[in-house]
């Protein structure tokens, strides 16, 4: 994939840095925050390596050794030697973005900085106003347990699996699925240790003395805030992330479809019920049957044939788990009478689809012989600020499953769903991969997050899923389709199709990196931004 | 005020430029754009002058040539002619934005890029999605013309004076008062010629063929967008702003409060009906006294006294025309039922503060007798959608009347507002200048918008108006107020409070200015950030 130099040794060494060189440098890491939170052996490394890898070798986004700080100065110490040593740091809040490359850093031999090990204080909740301010180790477990814990008047918005960051899941410009579901929209005020070691403080985090750090985000002047995200400007330390007050009462409705291609009727329904952000005032999601149906049970319980799920496979499916081929989740809040208003307007609109079903969790209760109700009770906690991580049952459908994405950004029209749709799934079919769809709907955009699982431990799933996935980011270009996030072994093909005016985009990203980073020692080749000194080692 | 070059002749020169050179460059500029389109005389550059000087010097922010480009190609042409003879440029859509420098450049002797006089078109509006593509000359009128002719289903969100652009006001980071008030939120996809004359398009502009460009800004990688707000990294050629669809139906309502005291409890009220975004649904405002009798009647009607305006002449005012001391607006939306329950909650709220009186357009129409109810019919329109410029009767309050602002952002706190409001209140007081107050009240934070009329034709008016500004500004970092746009003559005072980390934001600034603007020619000291060349030229 690159031409980084990797050595026989388990050890990845950074491009261009010697094994000499390089303990030097560890040495100085070291000094500076304790040997015992320096890791560099096989045994305590390895799991920072891609969890779910899917290129061939190992080495290819493996780290070289682990740093573990305990506070922003040390952030900063790290920064300075690495420096010095020309050593690419990549920084991770918890590392549990597995479909996307996990803990690994996309250029091989850099260091992980992992931060949330240490830096996981809770610094302030505040519930008059609706904020917390967090270190990146704080998950949004964390969060929710704080807040039972004091009582406060507040919901979290986490994303389908809750175990992860709430630094690194808005940084990296993850989703949730409130109204508060947009998680860069709401975050407020960034304290970031710049690629030189220089640390900043966003907004009015810049006033001394200001009580609005977490109220408003930009202060006076330009505002840097979603430059650090997706990026590798820089190294975030303290993030505010502003909070829903819960409504008076939420109820949460589930939709099947019967068919596949129900999905142009579906989505185009959703359009006209969401902009204005109500009746539905959550983010929604439309998920196909493998997408449910791999929360409560294996594929092998459905299908042991070659080649993808045959069509009846799926109908039997659906049939026992009783659902549709899609299926729809949202939740409204409000006072008792706009809910009942509200869900009035959503079942009337899409039971003008024929065959649709209307559930509510009060309708379709989660009983131990309805397993198809599984996921309308797990999204009603997820849209109520109730963390879970039941989706990672996903994980179970084949063995030693892993994930991979393809996550195209469109107008939420129904026609652009269905063609993402056919276009997915008969690549998937013809790969013989697993393809669970799940369109979220924001205000005037879906994310369609196309999840393919394939088998970590089989060679040809891996390559098959790379090459599929190349091929999808590749069609979808041409169709007009940029993805909105890539794992590390996408990321420079992902830059590369935004590519309007020879790639302004691109150059303009490595002015700004060159400017930040001159050394080009963070995160080198994120999002397909290289600095200066490694130019040309991605695509 | 700065150590700039002036001559004798009405020309101010650029700094370090000669007036052989600025020829040079005139010519230069006439074969880019067509001689037709510079402007260098006397008479025809004035017009760009700041229209409500506050310093002595006329010079300070004049222009020296005026430039009316007709396309993208020739704001990219004229940059780099430009970055060939150093000569600075500031780029204005309307140049409307009165209070705070007009057309006016931080820098004397820059070139004035007149955009919106013929980069005026409506690219898209779209109405199944809720957005608009313009260039900078569109004003809001120009929008709602568009919409209503068009038969479109489209709210605009016009700030108080919807004379200027949507463009300007957007990257200046202006506010409107519909539940789209925050435009720095709502818009969606920009075009920038950069310093070297580089064009760039963000988020989903960059990918060819995306549908999705004023539907999702970010993109993929990091997202640049706010920087280009109040900054001088770029030229905004082209600007997506997304826009709401009409409710059922809206009611805007007025509370009298009878008491200058009474700020506390009234914005402690505000609090909880706003942050979750109803029953309070779009940004309300609180009005004092000044503000809301400058739109109907000048101050010569009540008092032509030395000293400021005594106690017993506001009490006049209220009386005769039946409005508090702070006068609150707002809008609430939805279908008929909603609307009820919405406001009773308001009304109810707000009745626990002694002598407050409640109004809807309905049961207090605008006839020729109450001239209080102007305001209250004003912001109806404003509030829904509808072009006005009465605001703009504020300038008949005094002579020659112009106006300063001192807007500093803090918690939508009773104990801010209070403290906010008796600081500019007494030190107003002291000057002898009516402070019109203006309280804009967001999710979590609020705008104190504090309005300082002045005799534009006294100099003594108008050297105390900038001594008292530059007073409030020291006093509020002092207590912790961080303004969040300042007046050309003000920009480095307050960029020289966000302090933290020994300025940690102002180099932060500087290093991506002298990245993307190596010769320093976009706006030298726009927000207090300074070109390396032109460094210290500040403060």
């Amino acid at each position: 994939m690159t031409d980084i130099e990797t050595r026989p040794t388990s050890r990845v060494l950074p491009p261009d840095v010697t094994a000499e060189q390089f303990e030097k440098a560890l040495e100085a890491f070291r000094d500076a925050i304790g040997a015992q939170h320096v890791f560099d052996t096989d045994e305590t490394v390895r799991p920072y390596y891609d969890a779910f890898p899917v290129t061939p070798n190992d080495a290819d986004f493996a780290p070289s050794a682990v740093l573990v700080p305990g506070t922003t100065e040390e952030v900063q110490a790290i920064v300075r030697i690495a420096n010095e040593y020309l050593i690419p740091v990549h920084a991770v809040s918890t590392g549990k973005n597995l479909g996307y490359g996990g803990s690994a850093p996309r250029t091989a031999g850099s260091v992980v900085l992992h931060l949330g090990a240490r830096m996981n204080r809770i610094l302030e909740v505040n519930d008059k106003y609706g904020y917390a301010l967090v270190e990146p180790g704080v998950t949004y477990y964390d969060l929710y347990d704080y807040i039972q814990e004091h009582k406060l008047n507040l919901w979290i918005d986490a994303p389908d699996l809750a175990w992860g960051s709430i630094v690194g899941n808005t940084m990296d410009r993850g989703v949730g699925y409130t109204p508060y579901g947009n998680h860069s929209m709401w975050k407020c005020g960034l304290e970031v240790v710049l690629p030189d070691g220089d640390l900043l403080r966003t907004g009015l985090g810049g006033l001394p003395g200001s009580n609005a750090w977490q109220l408003f985000a930009p202060g006076f002047g330009p505002s840097p805030d979603n430059m650090f995200e997706q990026s590798n400007y820089g190294i975030v330390t303290k993030l505010g992330i502003q909070l829903m007050q819960p409504p008076p009462a939420a109820q949460t409705f589930q939709i099947t479809f019967e068919n596949a291609d129900d999905i142009q009727a579906i989505i185009d329904t959703v359009l006209p019920l969401r902009i204005n952000m109500a009746p539905l005032q959550n983010v929604p999601v439309l998920r196909n049957i493998f997408l449910d149906a791999a929360q409560v049970s294996t594929r092998e319980e459905w299908y042991t044939g070659d080649g993808p799920i045959p069509d009846d496979v799926i109908k039997t499916m659906q049939k026992e788990l009783n659902l549709g081929y899609w299926n729809f989740y949202g939740t409204v809040y409000g006072p008792p009478p706009i809910i009942d208003m509200y869900l009035s307007i959503i079942e009337g609109a899409f039971s003008q689809i024929p065959g649709a079903k209307f559930y509510t969790t009060d309708t379709r209760p989660h009983t131990a012989d309805d397993r198809g109700a599984h996921t309308l009770h797990d999204r009603h906690k997820i849209n109520t600020g109730v963390p879970t991580t039941e989706e990672a049952n996903v994980f179970n459908w084949i063995p030693n499953a892993g994930h991979f994405f393809f996550s195209p950004i469109s107008a939420p029209d129904g026609e652009d769903a269905a063609r993402q749709f056919k276009a997915v799934k008969s690549l998937a079919d013809e790969y013989v991969k697993d393809y669970a769809a799940q369109f979220i709907i924001g205000l005037r955009e879906m994310h369609h997050i196309s999840l393919l699982l394939y088998n970590t431990k089989d060679e040809a799933s891996k390559a098959e899923t790379l090459a599929l996935t190349q091929q999808l980011i590749a069609d979808g270009a041409r169709d007009g389709y940029g993805e909105y996030r890539a794992h590390n072994a996408l990321g420079d093909q992902v830059a590369e199709t935004y590519s309007w005016n020879n790639h302004a985009q691109r150059r303009f990203n490595e002015k700004i990196k060159d400017a930040l980073d001159p050394n080009g020692i963070i995160n080198p080749g994120k999002s397909g931004i290289w600095p200066a000194r490694l130019r040309g080692r991605g695509l």
